[in-house]
């Protein structure tokens, strides 16, 4: 493994451990959850990081506090833009209000309403845009030529990055307070942001573990970057009921610190996706997005085999319509409850 | 207030504390969870103890492994035999299997079917009855009278109440170390060991605390049995989506530790609680039964003022079938996605 004290891609440790203190008492604590039947299920011992719990309910608030907090107070007044499909919009929107700043968001007009009304409530503007007919980052472009003020990356980042990493060392200080040290790490990954950062975190405490991407398989360009060791993009316009998991491609930070420390990654179906989100609601009782399922897919479905082995599994995200996790009850819910 | 530390009806700060201890590393200790949302909505500050994520998926667990650790050696060949709605029953099976006891459930055959799924996995024999033709303890009495083994009650005995109670002093323990000071706690209340077990546990700690009942409006008989004094009977055969609080009466310590230490019993519609669970799914990212969010029901219908106090509310419970998720969201959800 690479000597991660010095850091990658402008990330280390030490970054991760600034943004920890920088958003304490911000953002919350998710609690380390296990479950019998999902170890019974997998074969092997699961330990649950569920950043459906966080601020904004998902864990887009910790990078997004952070990338904020580093704003000059001279240039807090100009306020920030954003483009996100939603979750990324809440952290920003909400960082934005706790620092009394204004905050415009580009969202796609087919984000999810939750996502929407969520940032209506911390007050941000929302431009829409069509993702049919328009580039998101070309009309974010646009609008912070308009606009002004501070752009706040998704992902390519370092701060928003070390602010996803405190997920990951966090979780790493949780497991140590129970002396487990974990085999393996499965992360949703859409831009990269949050499984660079976890990866950072936990390999700083646990330099041996196995992080892997997890991608839907219809837009796997983490999973086709590492294989091919050169990033390359997304396959455009396709459908997938993982909204939070669509950039075009992967961030700089991103592929630099998967081709350096992560394994090959992972791909799950939406029909998998779906079954881990009514697994999640009747089993853990805990309401997860497409996206924020599709690590804990992986490890219902079997993608990669966890049997004897300490993992640890990240559900990013809390932020589905109530449409979707009706769907997700109605397609798999009943055979969940049978299924002990 | 009464001298708690002489206990009332048999239960102290000292038996919470001893069974704190005996499940210690078998029940969990679940986290004490905040939500700005819920916070704005009331106007006050609320701490909510999710003891959905409690292992079986109800509070239920800590009373039934502490009252089957006090089973003689000599006694647990026999096995135990409990009548339940589910949460119980769950909670005795998965207890009795890591004693490694023989255990038969009594239940409705209109049991939530999760319920029924859950204690089969725990490998319990069940035993159903109807809820229209039968009374349960009749029928678990019979069962008892065959089976012979040791009787777990589902309330009314003072080593459950000292387990329930354990959710209510390791709240207790959680909010001190917030340096929080809880003016008021809102429970679920069916047969009232949850209630009780917590009242005395938060007294022990808060000796000024506030803790009301909340129940089914038509299915009242705590707040009726504490404004009359005495214990009186629900009114049988009523219809409510609450499950799990309906039986036939409070406790005689339930009615004990109420008199003393209870203000008066709240009570919630069956459209409120839809909208609590839509709520904590839709905000908390939380999946709760219908008995299980009597106390989120109480706080978001404004059964009781909040605004400028700190509550403790307790979602008691998670065990909640699709169709009934799904009518929730049907019902209610899209307007908690709108309204913020």
């Amino acid at each position: 493994m690479p000597a991660l004290d010095a850091g990658i891609a402008g990330v280390s440790r030490s970054e991760i451990v600034a943004a920890s203190r920088i958003i304490q008492g911000r953002a919350r604590v998710t609690p380390l959850l296990e479950s019998g039947t999902l170890n019974a299920r997998t074969g092997g011992r699961v330990l649950i990081k569920p950043e459906c719990l966080q601020r904004t309910g998902s864990f887009k608030f910790r990078g997004a506090y952070n990338r904020l907090a580093a704003i000059p107070a001279e240039d807090r007044a100009g306020g920030v833009v954003a483009w996100s499909s939603g979750n990324h919009a809440q952290g920003v929107a909400c960082a934005a209000r706790l620092f009394g700043m204004p905050a415009t968001i580009v969202m796609p007009n087919d984000a999810a309403r939750i996502k929407v009304a969520g940032v209506r409530h911390f007050g941000a503007e929302i431009v829409f845009y069509d993702r049919q007919t328009e580039g998101r980052e070309a009309r974010g472009t646009e609008v912070l030529g308009e606009r002004g003020g501070t752009f706040v990356h998704p992902y390519d980042d370092p701060f928003v990055v070390a602010g996803q990493g405190t997920a990951g060392l966090e979780a790493a200080h949780q497991m140590r307070a129970r002396d487990v040290i974990p085999d393996i790490a499965l992360v949703p990954c859409g831009g990269g942001g949050l499984v660079s950062g976890v990866t950072i975190g936990l390999r700083s405490e646990f330099p041996d573990i196995d992080v892997r991407s997890v991608e839907p398989a219809v837009h796997d360009d983490m999973a086709r970057s590492l294989a091919d060791g050169r990033r390359v993009a997304a396959d455009e316009g396709v459908a997938t009921i993982c909204d939070s998991l669509l950039p075009p491609q992967v961030g700089d930070i991103a592929f630099e610190v998967g081709t350096k420390c992560l394994g090959p990654g992972l791909v799950v179906s939406d029909a998998e996706v779906l079954e881990a989100i009514a697994f999640s609601l009747l089993r853990l009782k805990l309401v997860v997005e497409p996206g924020g399922a599709a690590a804990m897919a992986a490890a219902l479905a079997g993608r990669i085999e966890l049997r004897d082995k300490t993992a640890l599994l990240v559900l990013s995200g809390g932020n589905a319509d109530p449409a979707m996790l009706a769907r997700a009850l109605a397609e798999t819910g009943e055979a969940a409850v049978g299924r002990t």
